[in-house]
C-alpha cells in the first residue's frame, strides 16, 4: 500500500503527481471489491423481540434520554458518541487527484473509516461535504459535533486546513485532527527518532530539509522543531522559506518565523548540501548530485507517492538510512501507523483535544516499538504489526492525561 | 414496546404526555443495555494485509475515486451510500420529553438506525445537530447529503418539520422523510384499510376524525385523504380546523383547505358525534361519552404514549376496532412497521424521492401481510412478523418505478 502522506494539491508549491485516473472496469480487482461499498453499521445489542424493543428503544430508551438531558457528560458512557469518529471532507485535495469533489472522495473516507475500526478499534463515519468555504465547513461541523467523539478532517486543501482545523479546535471540546498534517508528522517523527537512534546522534544535532510547505510540510515541520531537531527548512518551488522572501502566503510567514534559524536562502539542493536529513513531501524530484552532497550518513525520507522525490535504490548510494511512502520499499511512512491509535487513545480518556504532547508521545511510542530489531531498513514498524496501535494509543492516553485534557 | 408516533412537542395543541424522566440508575436494565452506544462499524471486506489494503485504500482506491468523478453516479454502486440513510434530528422533539437537545436525543437516533438496520437491511447513521433554526438544519442537511443514500428526519418539533422538510426534499435528490409524520400516516392507513375489510366497508364510506393537529396529525390527515376516506376532520386543542377559524397557523390554514369538507365547527366531542374513525395523536384524553356516541362499528386507534386517549378496554365497549401504541395491547400502530422497508424499497431503485403513492402503495403492502387472518384483534402485523419489511419493500420499489422517480 502507498501511504496517502503526499497530498499535491495541499501544496500550492508542488507538481502534480500522476495517479492512474483508470476508467471503470469492472473486472479490475479494486473495483470488485469496492462494489456495495466498504463498510456497514451493525447493532450491538439484541434487537429480537418485544423486550428487547422496549430496552433499547422505547419506552425503555426514554429514560436514558432523561439521564443525559440532567447530566450531559452521560453521553459518553450511554451512546456510541465518544468511540464514534467523523471523518470529514470536502473532497478539494483527495490523494493526488486533486479537487475531484465529495462523492468521488467517499471510497477514500470508507477505506479511513475501515482502518479506524481495523487497527485501532475506533468507529468511524465518513462525512463528505457539499461546501468549500472555510467558515460553512467550519460551521457544519460543529453543528454536527453533538454526535461524534472526534473530528478526523481528511484531504481539504491547503491553506484551508489550517483554518479549518484551528477554527474547530477553538470552538469544539472533541479532539479535532487533520490527519494529512499531524498523522504524517508523527509517522515521519518516529522514523527520525529511530534513525537517529541508529546512528548514535541526538536530535538536536541533525540539520534537516523539509521539500514541500503544504499541510504535510507544515506539519512536519511544527514537530520536528518541537521535538528538538536542530535545524529545520522548508523550501517551496521557489526555495528555502526565510523571512526575506516578499513572496510568503500567511502560513508560510510563519513557517518562515519558526523555521530556517540559520537563515538559509536559495534553492532546495543547495540547502540540502550537508543536510542530515530530507524529507519529501513535495511530489517533486531531487537530482541525484544533491542527495549526494547531503553529510554523510544522511537521512532520506522521499515520500511522494507514487514517485518518491529520489528512488530509493539511487538514495540508498548515499544515505545511510532511506524511507518512502510506498509499501514496496523498506521503511514505510504510512499514517496508518499513527491515527488509529491517536484517536483511539484520546477517545479512551475523553481527551477534550489532541496536544503537541500527545503527538510527540505517539511518535515516541511508535519509534520504541520497533526496539531491538532497529536497523536502516526497520526504523518504522509494519502497519499489521499487532504491538503498534497498542502502543500508540496507550502513549496518547497517557500523555492527555499528563496534559490536563483528559475527562476521565 | 410503545411506538414513537406521538410526539406532544411537535403538537401544539397537545397535553404533555408524562414520561418517566427517572434518574440514573446503573442497575436498570435500560442503562445496563445503552452502555457504550447500541451500534457499531464494521468493514465489510477484509484488510487483513497488504494486499488487501492496497486494494481497499491506495493505490487501489484512486481507480475507484477517478471512475466516480468521471461518472458521478457510480458513487452508488462502488460506495455505502446507497445504502445509507442519515438520521438526522435537532432533539427539540424528542419522544415525550419534548426539547432535550442533540445530545440526549442520541439514545433515541441510535435505537432508530439499529431498527433500520434490523428490520430494513439498511444502514443508518445518527445525526443530531446543535442547531435548530429551519434554514441552517436545512443548509447543513444539504452540505451532509453527498455522503448518504436517504435523510431520515426525525423528532424536530413542529412547524419547523414541515418547512425543513419540504426544503429538502426541494433541493436534494434522494429521499427525505419526516418519520413522525409519514411512518405513523402509512401504518395508520394500513390499520384502516383493513379494519375496513373486516367490517366490509369502503374507505369512502368512512367519515374520520383525528385528534391532534401536529406532525403526526397532519400526516394522518393529508394521506387518509389521498387514500380517499369519505370525510376527514382535524381537532386541535380548541377544536375542529376549520376555514372560519381565525386563529389558525399556516399549516393548519392549509388543513382546513384540504380536510373537514363537511364543515364541521366546534369540539372534539361534537365532531365525534356519528364518526366512523377516532384517530388520536394528540395525548389528550377522550372522554367514554364521545365515544359511545360514535356511530356503530366504529373504529378507535387510540395512538397516545404511554397513556391512550381513550383506555383500550373503555374503547371496546363501543368500537369495533382498537388499536393503540402501546405493544401490551393488540393492533400496535408502530412506525417501525413502514420506515425500514420503505427506505429499504427507495434505496434499492434509487429513488430520488419517496412519493405519495410510494407510501399508499407501502400502507397497502403492510395491510396485506395481515391476509386471511385479518380479526379485530388482528388489524395490523407484528413489528417482528418477517413478511412485513420485504413486502413494504418490494411495493415501495415497484410503486418509484411506477412513478418515475426509480434510477434503477
Amino acid at each position: 500500500m502507498a501511504a496517502e502522506i503526499v497530498n499535491p494539491r495541499s501544496d500550492s508549491d508542488s507538481d502534480d503527481i500522476g495517479v492512474d485516473g483508470s476508467s471503470l472496469d469492472p473486472l479490475d480487482p479494486a473495483f470488485a471489491l469496492h462494489r456495495g461499498g466498504k463498510m456497514a453499521v451493525r447493532a450491538t445489542v439484541p434487537v429480537r423481540d418485544k423486550d428487547d424493543l422496549s430496552l433499547a428503544y422505547t419506552p425503555g430508551v426514554a429514560k436514558v434520554c432523561s439521564a443525559i438531558a440532567e447530566r450531559p457528560e452521560l453521553v459518553d458512557e450511554y451512546t456510541w458518541k465518544s468511540s464514534v469518529v467523523a471523518v470529514v471532507t470536502d473532497g478539494t485535495a483527495v490523494l493526488g487527484l486533486g479537487d475531484i469533489g465529495p462523492r468521488a472522495s467517499l471510497p477514500v473516507m470508507e477505506g479511513k473509516a475501515i482502518l479506524f475500526k481495523q487497527f485501532g478499534g475506533v468507529d468511524a463515519v465518513p462525512i463528505a461535504l457539499d461546501c468549500t468555504d472555510a467558515d460553512e465547513i467550519v460551521e457544519t461541523v460543529v453543528r454536527l459535533a453533538p454526535s461524534f467523539g472526534g473530528v478526523n478532517l481528511e484531504d481539504i486543501s491547503a491553506p484551508r486546513c489550517f483554518e479549518i482545523e484551528r477554527k474547530l479546535q477553538e470552538r469544539l471540546d472533541i479532539p479535532v485532527f487533520h490527519d494529512d498534517q499531524h498523522g504524517t508528522a508523527v509517522v515521519t517523527l518516529a522514523a527520525l527518532r529511530n534513525a537517529a537512534r541508529l546512528s548514535k546522534r541526538s536530535l538536536g544535532e541533525l540539520r534537516a530539509v523539509i521539500s514541500g510547505a503544504g499541510a504535510a510540510g507544515v506539519a512536519i515541520a511544527r514537530m520536528l522543531v518541537e521535538a528538538g531537531i536542530g535545524d529545520v527548512a522548508v523550501a517551496d518551488r521557489k526555495g528555502v522559506v526565510s523571512a526575506d522572501r516578499d513572496d510568503l502566503t500567511p502560513v508560510k510567514r510563519e513557517l518562515a518565523e519558526f523555521t530556517n534559524k540559520a537563515g538559509r536562502t536559495g534553492s532546495l539542493e543547495s540547502a540540502l548540501a550537508g543536510a542530515d536529513v530530507f524529507i519529501g513531501v513535495s511530489g517533486g524530484t531531487v537530482p541525484e548530485a544533491a542527495v549526494a552532497s547531503m553529510a554523510e550518513g544522511a537521512f532520506v525520507f522521499a515520500m511522494a507517492n507514487p514517485n518518491p522525490e529520489v528512488h530509493p535504490e539511487v538514495a540508498h548510494k548515499h544515505a545511510a538510512v532511506v524511507a518512502t511512502g510506498r509499501s514496496d520499499f523498506p521503511n514505510q511512512i504510512n499514517n496508518v501507523l499513527a491515527f488509529p491509535g491517536i484517536f483511539a487513545g484520546a477517545l479512551q480518556v475523553r481527551a477534550s483535544r489532541i496536544t503537541e504532547g500527545m503527538k510527540l508521545a505517539a511518535a515516541e511510542a511508535l519509534a520504541s516499538v520497533v526496539g531491538d530489531d532497529l536497523a536502516a531498513d526497520y526504523v518504522i514498524p509494519s502497519p499489521f504489526d499487532e504491538r503498534v496501535a497498542p502502543a500508540v494509543t496507550a502513549a496518547v492516553a497517557a500523555a492527555a492525561r499528563a496534559e490536563g485534557v483528559a475527562r476521565r
